[in-house]
């Protein structure tokens, strides 16, 4: 009843996407987000018309620019309910997560999960941390009764995804933050397929570091957050302009945190971008979205439940998200046919190599949603898999 | 005569620009270049009707996608005289540096130069490089002959900028990779400041890293170019998707180079806005452009010379920039002054706080000029700093 209420207050945004071309049907929002124009038309004003650096001119347009960059990171903060101060802009969700990885003055032990991406996997591993595994249940979640056993004083970090890539499995962060900090140990979300699907509020969620990618959130590419409440107790990791206090070639001192992580000219235009994002999702409803990605995954997993060659992977609850394969078709055959259906899904192993061992398959479909997905596009997805069905007999 | 024969075959090109808007004289193109309309257009392509991830989907706008991503590393390979293999999209010179400093199997001694900017001098102190300065010559230029007495086998590493951003001068490459090479030692050159304004072919200069970022190249920002002749011999730097070969939680193995230094969703808008800088430069010929700002660096210079008050610093044969002090004005009062008058220079350390140290000011007035620059603009900043001399009586 409430989510069919806040499925109507959504109302149909595919005009505000150029890049949904008409009989389209766009299935891996999990891999990137289309663009609103209202993004596209902050991109062209902050790189034409207003174009400046930040930081450093003493002419009117670089001061404007500076205080737009600022703005950016203010609204972006707001969204996620953080401080500015405790925000900084990073490439992406990637280098955000080597930066604590690499930067973090007590390189320790860490708990992953089995559904980890590659992302928060490889860069604690390059790092040098020591990796534990946390299992998962048999729906495809972070296991976290698991976690409790496996936790001990000597775990510096938890690093877990707030929703998976490949499962929309969602975690219940206050609860691994509980016992994360129990043990001594911080907590790392992977946000970049929960800032988009799910209320976000990191002081709620009780974790340390918090990171997520703006393409993923409708905004541009080349462009990330990491929050943290713990930015002031991390060294700085790349050098360069604007993070610096004073230099010299015997000692350099560096300014304070987010400065001190934001290294050379930013990605100005990028930041502005993301804010306008957040701003076009903030109208809409981060609730309303929710509801109805449940309601289009819902629909979906029913359909698929109800073809015998199908095996859904995932939870229910999945947000988003979602998994499967088709038995004697590879998924990327899978993914070849209905892209002549005009069906654009993922095939492979969504940088998740351990998961896809763990479900003992070398890869999966994945039929992803975004605020523009509807009911055509699960349609089109069910109508292009009978003719998968068809051609392999 | 043939500089004068050059510059007639550079157009006005101040209306393919929208950020040079109506009596604004824009002296800052070394801080950050202004984009023409052809790089705006191919950003809202790539992030409207085009937009895709790259590398990953099965479906034809992905691999679309991907074409033209590699189709982009290829032209900007070519700009530079180089293999696309050696071509790796970092996001700006800093990280480029940084990647190098950080991943190089062997860390020992550095020679840097008196004139570089923060970006390749705390790298390579974050890095745990030991590092040495090579002394300018009077006219501050970097004195290779010092560097011939200085370099020993030692020294792993030459890092050196091609065109100083403070004084425009500009390095004989070649030349300095001839003395890091007799000694057993790579050569990586700052190009920030170089390839917008002379011709660079990394094969000629016989260098082992030249890096340079988009942003100051009239692309993006966001995007930078980190080419090497070595990216074989380094080991990943940043972990996550993409960059690998095989994933386990026990051992992981990685990609190839470049790949191997492009963890996470690349930014796939940003390279293909890149290319079509580029694209616009060669249209308009490089020598064209290093003509014409060669001689609007004279006019400057030569009317700057013949006011009382003004201290020059920085070689005749300055490519493109033209730092100045006025006795007995603090060079930020310079820049808002001019700033009322139309005309944005830079005040500042210039993020090269050791140079400062060594010409003994607390900062510089720097006018830099681009491609779109005229004597329009000289005649502003002229008739600003009379203005600015009349304040201060």
């Amino acid at each position: 009843m409430s989510i069919k209420a806040a499925v109507r207050t959504l109302p149909d945004v595919r005009a505000d996407f150029p890049g949904l071309t008409t009989d389209w049907h766009y299935l891996d929002t999990a891999a990137t987000a289309q663009k609103p124009q209202a993004v596209i038309d902050a991109t062209v004003k902050a790189m034409g018309r207003d174009y400046a650096t930040v930081h450093r001119g003493v002419y009117a347009r670089s001061a404007d620019m500076t205080l737009a960059y600022e703005a950016a990171r203010r609204r972006i903060a707001a969204f996620i309910g953080a401080r500015e101060d405790d925000v900084t802009f990073v490439r992406g969700a990637t280098e955000a997560i080597n930066l604590v990885a690499y930067s973090h003055p007590r390189k320790g032990r860490v708990l992953l999960s089995m559904l980890e991406h590659h992302s928060n996997i490889v860069p604690w591993q390059l790092a040098g941390w020591q990796v534990d595994v946390c299992p998962l249940t048999e729906d495809g979640s972070i296991d976290l009764v698991a976690a409790e056993k496996l936790l001990t004083p000597e775990h510096e970090m938890v690093a877990f995804a707030h929703v998976s890539n490949v499962l929309g499995s969602p975690l219940d962060v206050a609860r691994a933050a509980e016992l994360a900090h129990r043990v001594g140990a911080e907590l790392l979300i992977d946000g970049c397929q929960a800032v988009p699907r799910l209320p976000v509020d990191v002081g709620a969620l009780d974790c340390n570091y918090y990171v997520f990618s703006g393409h993923k959130l409708y905004g541009p590419t080349g462009i990330g957050v990491l929050w943290s409440n713990k930015l002031d107790a991390l060294p700085p990791w790349q050098g360069g302009g604007s993070m610096i206090d004073r230099v010299t070639f015997e000692k350099t001192s560096y300014a304070p945190a987010p400065t001190r992580f934001e290294a050379g000219t930013p990605a100005i235009v990028e930041a502005l971008g993301l804010a306008a994002a957040v701003e076009y999702i903030a109208q809409h409803g981060i609730e309303a979205i929710r509801a109805h990605e449940c309601a289009l995954v819902a629909s979906l997993r029913e359909q698929l439940a109800r073809k015998n060659s199908i095996t859904l992977f995932g939870p229910e609850n999945s947000a988003g998200i979602v998994s499967f394969a088709m038995a004697g078709v590879h998924p990327h055959d899978i993914g070849t046919i209905l892209d002549e259906n005009g069906v654009a899904i993922r095939a492979g192993h969504h940088c998740a190599q351990p998961l896809m061992e763990h479900l003992g398959v070398p890869a999966t479909a994945r039929a992803s949603f975004g605020l523009y997905s509807n009911q055509d596009d699960v349609t089109a997805l069910i109508e292009g898999l009978a003719r998968v069905e068809r051609i392999f007999g």
